[in-house]
């Protein structure tokens, strides 16, 4: 079982997930992998992976059965989970240190049937399969009323985290609500409780104004470089309208679209870079002023530089590149069609 | 010159360096160095570099003349710092946004002449004239009235953000204090305001009780993993007695040997692996309750796993290892004796 256990100076959570128990030898050899028979998330490879529990059926494959070919996206455990869906939540000290048992739910977006396949590559309408997959899965562990968070995120390439290069994303959902996101929940609630606005909303109005740091825009959503990006090249796509909620009120074409969008923008100017991106929502139980003050966001990140001691140190990134250029390199890509 | 930003929902600062100013193909090819002419930080080449803030002379070597061969420690500022030094502090706001200038200091310590010796190979000797260049340059740069924090840290290894292989340490001096190191003092200040005990004290006291995360440890100081620590085999070193500041009441020969064999010991165990270390010490304006609740010390990090979408859409790490466990192989390594 994994452990949850808390820094007793700043209160950072941290997962120890023994059951994946890595001895020093481990870490000197990353093993490759190529796809076709050995690939889990291969059609045809099913038996692989722990049983579905969504799929978007491949077109003129309705009547398919559960675990075998003829889907188009599809959702299942992860099964080397970082946290365990089974029991209840037991919190505990030891001495002055807390913890607590890891419960949560950790699962896996396969994006597409083929290895061959990255998320940018595939067409618009295929995007939007994956992103409302996000929506159905966040739609049902939100009724586990024992979870209190949780991220959607992507790992593309082996640099960016990636252990399977088959396309595909994450979902875990957490027991407590992570310390990134209550800090972001709590500057807006700030920002809201001085201003009775929306910190993003004004965000996103000053950057519409000025023009610098746009990326690209449809009618529903903006994709920009954000004023003090962490990362060369980091890109936030932001509903334009005040929304706290991913899973409710959002166009998913609308959505697919841009992210598609950014993603080709981003791979096109930087030579298909490794990238991370994750969604970050309101919590799900996210009641009254959360609701005002915050605005769902996808914070996406091309990994080009190291993080190095200096960070580590002050949590304060030093970036070599001005959002301004990012933006101006981003604009003038010039995209080509999507095949199919 | 370059700019701090702040991102405006959750304050976090970052440092545009916009004079390393990176264009998109500067990420896709990065260049290697191997030492003897093309080497800065090399015994004769000392015109390569800024003039010299700092050194130690090498034994027999008292009358040499600044910047030239004859040195066993050099400090220089950094040729391409990532703050200036000249000027004074310009704090101002762009619409909603806020920004300064980029003050502050950026030196390299190279902690050999030698090209080809790690830190973790140099006599305990030298490894302690090195932590005293540290002091020396944190007593110095704390008279300066317009920085409020001053950063040690060392990145060793390309995969762990070093960009010159001669072995080095920087020291990079802010004009702010950073977000990650208010949080440990204002979460110590809680813990001291709570119990009139400081943290890390109590943190030691529970681990020489428990002994099943310490390293190694001398008469003044301890090595452990953390009981919460964000990467396999993170390694913390703190002085046993209540230390705020780093620059004053330590044995440096004791903290050299220690730091010495921590480093031995992960070098061993885990195969010479790159990594990062980082002194966190109080603020150069901390007073009265800082100096009661904070204790200087310094965080270790191998750099084996990488830092993907969870973890940065969270602030919540996942790690393989239990620091119990990372601490008995540590622990049951082999040192051998140390050349010259």
């Amino acid at each position: 079982m994994p452990e949850l256990r808390r820094d007793p100076v700043i209160g950072r959570w941290v997962i120890i997930s023994s059951e994946r128990g890595k001895r020093p030898s481990d870490f000197a050899t990353e093993q490759e992998e190529s796809g076709g028979q050995s690939c889990p998330f291969c059609e045809g490879n099913e038996h692989m992976t722990p049983p579905e529990v969504h799929t978007v059926p491949a077109e003129g494959s309705d009547g398919r059965e559960p675990n075998a070919p003829g889907w188009q996206v599809r959702v299942v455990p992860n099964k080397y989970p970082a946290l365990r869906i089974e029991g209840e939540i037991d919190r505990h000290g030891l001495g002055m240190f807390d913890m607590m048992n890891g419960i949560g739910a950790h699962e896996v977006i396969i994006e597409t049937p083929r290895h061959d396949r990255r998320l940018h590559q595939l067409p618009v309408k295929k995007v939007e399969q994956v992103v409302g997959s996000y929506r159905q899965r966040i739609v049902d562990l939100t009724r586990d009323p024992r979870f209190r968070y949780i991220l959607v995120f992507k790992n593309e390439g082996r640099a960016a985290g990636a252990s399977l290069s088959h396309s595909h994303s994450q979902l875990i959902a957490t027991p407590i609500v992570p310390k990134r996101v209550s800090e972001e929940l709590e500057g807006a609630k700030i920002y809201y409780g001085w201003k009775e606005r929306c910190v993003f909303c004004d965000i996103i109005k000053q950057e519409m104004e000025q023009k610098e740091r746009i990326v690209c825009e449809n009618e529903e959503f903006i994709s920009l470089e954000p004023f003090a990006p962490r990362f060369p090249f980091e890109t936030w796509i932001l509903p334009k309208k005040h929304r706290p909620l991913f899973e409710r009120d959002n166009d998913l074409g609308l959505l697919a679209e841009i992210l598609s969008e950014t993603l080709r923008r981003l791979s096109l100017t930087l030579s298909d870079p490794p990238y991370n991106y994750l969604i970050h929502n309101t919590p799900t139980n996210g009641r009254g002023t959360d609701l005002l003050a915050y605005h769902w966001h996808i914070e996406l990140m091309p990994k080009l530089t190291k993080v190095a001691g200096f960070e580590w140190g002050t949590g304060f990134y030093i970036n070599p590149t001005k959002p301004e250029d990012a933006a101006r390199y981003l604009r003038e890509a010039e995209l080509t069609e999507i095949g199919d």
